[in-house]
């Protein structure tokens, strides 16, 4: 698809998206809590999952603009884990902006998190007949306890040493990649898609999703140009034990890099000094090319999938979306 | 009814509600999340609201037992929003236990309250059609759009010295009464209710609400027996504006008690000391006679609602319900 084709329907999902999005928070009572909603929502953020819904929608034959609603409710959702993630993780920024917990405070947070769930929810079904309510509101549901047991297993994980390669990917599934699952399903409700088509789409939103979140975990270390108000290495700043972590446990041998890496997991994070260190001990022993290979598994396994659709415009342009997510460098 | 036989349904009331909710958190993976929700469930509680949606199952003519599982959904939705809550009231006990952001963290309070909120979506679909499922699910997203809401009001007010009467019956209704109504209704669909018996248990649940929170109010102060964990005047030393507040406002005369108003209203809240004098103000100026008669009156409107009803045995079951409900002690 050319790329003038391609950024005119992007944006125009993007558009109608935070069209809804502006609609849907513009009630201002009680303003302690729609206030900071808003505050959040105008930031922007990628819009990845709704574009995707819509985009799912129209590759089934479906009608882009039926899947905006539920679209916008899984933007929502997602934003509704954000705050109360920056709450738990204190963090102070958010597309480049304060979060709610630090402008407002975590009281406000916790209460209009709950409160953009519940509009999430109820933005989902606004649009259906109670048969595709139901579905939609049902994989939302376990998109949400998914999202919580993976944050539960996150947190567990910083105080455990014992944590594997696999404890982590099934962690990843949770947290990140089953709402994008979830999502694609959504979007095939949406459009009226087949049962075949279903469950292309659930493994190709698996895919997508993991390959997503080992991404992130990547550009931590090696975005050209971090994310606004990201500093690089912030996760190994933490303490996070992330993708290229287990990688690195496997990888390096000399007993200089495995002292660093011991001195990480005992004091939970480095000192801003060593992180370039460990960058290059990374580099030095292949984690980065591993981890990038990784990703292109889940690229390849991705389009696989999808070769299965037929080939029209709605798959090219498909396509593109997906390839710019596998590309991304922030 | 006999106290007898009506000890007896409550009670397998009681019961199988209680043994639904440990099946339902018997999970144990990723335990950070499931043992304080365990922890919680187990301190057990009034379970008001999922006895009167199964008594109304009953009393609409259907089976109790099909209403279990959306009884339990809004138990668990009632307890969301009290993990949530104790944490932005800094409540170190719920049910004469600790709570859980006291036990454990602010993070993990937050998150388990999230999951169990997902749960309780989970759990009220489970044994209905599409059609039943739709009805229950709108009706709780609903319900916790009008908690979230009710809340941020409840928050609003607390720095806020232009709160009228008024204004305070909107924020209960939202913030208690809401969530009761939309148990009845809920009661009502699992029971296959007509949309007469439908609207008159809506009304009936916007009553024994209202009654209900002002009762609340009133109880803080005049309990013969405070709840455990709970010192009488905690509402006044917290400098939280209840129903009495605003009848004192209007009922109050004499200067020196007018002073002592403002200075709650100043210090947002009163020293230890203060609080005997002003439950004796109180009194002196009829505040908690006011404050009975309003009950009364809410519970005058749900016996008429409710003798739109047959008279059965399901009836005086559920009379007997809403009378201990009004008669309660803490």
């Amino acid at each position: 698809m050319e790329k003038n084709k391609y950024d005119e329907i992007f944006f125009n999902y993007q558009k109608s998206i935070q069209e809804e999005i502006d609609k849907t928070l513009n009630k201002s009572q009680p303003n302690n809590l729609y206030e900071p909603l808003r505050f959040l929502m105008e930031a922007g953020g990628k819009r990845l999952r709704p574009v995707l819904i819509m985009a799912v929608a129209k590759l089934v034959g479906g009608d882009p603009s039926i899947a905006l609603k539920p679209a916008v409710a899984i933007e929502l959702l997602h934003n509704f884990s954000l705050i109360h993630d920056d709450i738990m993780d204190k963090a102070p920024l958010r597309r480049n902006k304060q979060t709610i917990h630090t402008k407002w405070n975590d009281s406000i947070a916790i209460l209009s998190g709950d409160l953009l769930l519940a509009i999430s929810f109820r933005k989902a079904i606004e649009d259906f007949n109670e048969s595709t309510s139901h579905l939609i509101l049902a994989a939302m549901i376990d998109a949400l306890i998914e999202i919580c047991e993976g944050q539960g297993y996150d947190i567990n994980f910083e105080n455990n040493r014992d944590v594997t390669l696999d404890d982590y990917l099934m962690m990843i599934d949770k947290k990140t990649a089953k709402l994008i699952e979830k999502s694609l399903l959504i979007g095939g409700y949406a459009g009226n898609a087949s049962e075949y088509d279903l469950n292309l789409l659930e493994q190709i939103g698996h895919n997508i999703g993991m390959g997503f979140q080992i991404q992130d975990d990547l550009l931590d270390l090696s975005a050209p140009n971090p994310k606004f108000g990201k500093i690089q290495g912030q996760d190994l700043k933490e303490g996070k034990k992330t993708y290229l972590f287990f990688i690195a446990k496997m990888q390096i041998n000399d007993p200089k890099s495995i002292e660093l890496l011991n001195k990480f997991l005992e004091n939970k994070g480095l000192n801003e000094q060593d992180i370039p260190t460990m960058i290059e001990i990374f580099r030095n022993n292949g984690v980065f090319d591993i981890a990038n290979k990784m990703i292109q598994e889940y690229y390849a396994k991705t389009l696989e999938l999808l070769s299965n659709f037929k080939d029209t415009e709605e798959k090219s342009f498909f396509e593109q979306l997906i390839k710019n997510i596998f590309e991304r460098e922030y």
